[in-house]
């Protein structure tokens, strides 16, 4: 390192995608170290349409660690950032930018203070795992400035101690996040069970729901959850085991059929548990129960799953379907029942990859008003009847790839000579 | 009996209130002798404002059992009707009316045929419980006019053949509905742990929700948890039956704080094995969800259980208020939060026990407008975002009796010399 004068910012650039567990996580045997009391598994979304980007720097001018997030400067201060800076400092090597004439020796990392910026290219507020993608991204990009020696897997685990699902996004594809047996929480880790080019003809539309009421937050729902519930344990102790063997082979095999039935049933297994809770913890309202039914309708009329649901701490649905023939008529469906309000334009209603309106044979609002009931409705639902607006958006994407770095610095978020926000 | 040409009816008026689980009975280990797979406890509610009165009658001149709800023709093919009907005549006795001349031996019953009409004093489709009420006042009055030897506790056995809930119905205040262990069912039926004397300063309110969605039906929805939950046995095995205990306790010993959590946590454990179903069940709406918002938040605030919910297969909420003071405190939160519509009449929008309404400082809707929010909700909620007519009205009530004969002849519901609906 060299001497206190010296101006030298040194920055890493990483994107994180986030990820939808298809077998829940929800209960920590360890509030501090984020131990989970069950396995859980989760299906990697493509980051091009869902992601943080992380740039990291450092420099000997920096008089503090700070942070902004979607450009507002934010507190570093909870235990969570804490524990994951620390777990990364203390792993930091020996650093060389020969290029630009920088050498910070493994031990300058303590002293040395960071800047970082974040952003995620979707609604932070939308209840969309942004807080997994960002604590993953966290740490894969402080890792790369730091040089750490450790592979994802073992990332993972640090990434888990800034939140727990956190873990499953160093990974793409499919990913489980292994609960581990130790009280240190060295084994609570995340492993890759496929990439995402293993079952590469899934498609996945959220639905982003309207919510009126506030939401409990996961953290606090989940402990009053494992304080409270009668039947949370013998989930975690007799249904999930099972399942999560279930599921690795689902995605082993390619088993839709399964992997639907797994999804569904589990992320229903979760809200019930979340009921069973005192007081009683509702994350879906009555528009979520709309599309479960919309789906089941559909997937019992075809006598085999063509579409699987799963809701997170939270009113939307992910949905993911077979391939992209099912996701077209998916979203047929989806805009016969929940038709954007008339003053919506379609292209912001349906974001993220458009060929699967295209495929739905939908170009315009005309398109949208002249659907026609799908063969599994009996009555038609009168326009009036349906309700505009109880879904803000619709974000069509797929299984996607793991954290990277990315070494155009036109990317970056900090500014390559101040180090502050650009 | 008299000759083929005589003219003569003989009858008997029955009223049977409805009843409210407080543990739930979901699930059937049998399902034709329905036998539950755990026992439940409800309170009986007071008749005047929720009851089926039932006109049973008999005549050699009737050529086929007939039956009228609430003035309609229905039919009595159904198995369940010909369960109650079949156990009630083989228990069958001698009858004599020796003021009208009339003599029935108990073979007789076999071959006579009888006409039933049957009432409702709330509306049928609310779903509240009128298939309880209904089938214990059919069972019920078909006993006494066959002039049957057995208690009321064996006749719950038969009534529970018609409708599992039914047998409650049998007895006023607190009911348990004993699940038996025997495979023909004889020992599975109502006991009275207390009566509505016991503890007769709880107050109920009712609020009818408004439904947007038909519900699954609870026979239905019931099989379908028994055959898919991974959760439901765990619940009737190791759940229950101490809350059963705890339940017996809390009654006997008028405690309210348990009787209070008891109520409130099974409610929802019941919904979230629901929603362990697979496809999952939604009974309640976000109404009701609302509803348990508005009493969590006040029983938080108040550092004690001051009222108690529980929803049955549907959005309905019962209320259970510890005592009058209480109970207007309710009612004043519950208009606060879900005004009427502003073409309803607060008269037809509370009904039953109107004085909770006087004893809640409420004369007409400019008093309802003055309502202020209750002190445990910080920011008050504007006109235009409270929910007018998500509740269709509110039912003021309180524990109540069991059956009763009607004696006075004006209340049957069948003419004395037509045997058809008045």
């Amino acid at each position: 390192m060299g001497g206190e004068s010296e101006k030298w910012i040194l920055m890493v650039t990483a994107r994180t995608p986030t990820n939808i567990a298809v077998i829940k996580y929800w209960g920590k045997r360890d509030e501090t170290l984020i131990l989970p009391i069950n396995d859980s598994i989760s299906v990697t979304l493509d980051p091009s349409h869902l992601c943080t980007t992380t740039t990291v720097s450092v420099s000997p001018s920096f008089d503090q660690d700070r942070m902004w997030l979607n450009g507002k400067e934010i507190s570093l201060e909870g235990g969570r950032f804490q524990s994951c800076l620390r777990e990364i400092r203390v792993r930091a090597q020996d650093v060389e930018d020969k290029k630009k004439g920088i050498k910070i020796k493994k031990e300058d990392w303590q002293k040395l203070h960071l800047h970082i910026a974040s952003y995620n290219n979707f609604p932070t507020a939308a209840g969309l795992a942004s807080s997994a993608a960002g604590l993953a991204c966290l740490v894969y990009s402080l890792a790369k400035l730091m040089n750490l020696k450790e592979d994802n897997s073992q990332l993972s685990a640090i990434a888990r101690q800034g939140s727990g699902s956190a873990c499953r996004s160093l990974y793409g594809g499919f990913v489980k996040w292994v609960m581990g047996k130790e009280d240190n929480g060295s084994d609570s880790l995340a492993v890759q069970l496929a990439d995402e080019k293993h079952w590469d003809e899934l498609v996945i539309i959220i639905a982003v729901v309207s919510a009126r009421q506030k939401e409990t937050s996961s953290t606090s729902g989940m402990r009053d959850t494992v304080e409270t519930s009668a039947l949370i344990q013998h989930r975690a102790k007799e249904v999930v085991p099972k399942r999560i063997v279930q599921m690795e082979d689902a995605i082993q095999n390619r088993d839709f059929p399964s992997f639907a039935r797994l999804t569904c049933t589990d992320s229903n297994q979760f809200h019930a548990v979340c009921l069973d809770t005192c007081p009683p913890i509702f994350y879906m309202n009555d528009t979520s129960h709309r599309i479960i039914s919309c789906v089941e309708k559909w997937n019992s009329a075809e006598g085999a799953p063509q579409v699987a649901y799963t809701f997170d701490a939270g009113p939307n649905a992910v949905m993911i379907a077979h391939n992209k023939k099912t996701a077209a008529l998916l979203l047929q469906r989806l805009l016969y029942n929940f038709p954007p309000q008339s003053d919506t334009d379609l292209d912001s209603y349906i974001i993220g990859d458009k060929s699967i309106l295209k495929d739905a044979g939908i170009k315009d609002m005309k398109d949208v008003e002249a659907l026609t009931p799908p063969p599994e409705v009996k009555d038609s639902i009168p326009l009036s009847q349906k309700s505009k607006g109880d879904v803000s958006y619709f974000i069509c994407t797929r299984p996607g790839g793991g954290p990277v770095v990315l070494s155009d610095e036109t990317q970056s978020l900090l500014g390559p000579l101040t180090g502050l926000p650009k």
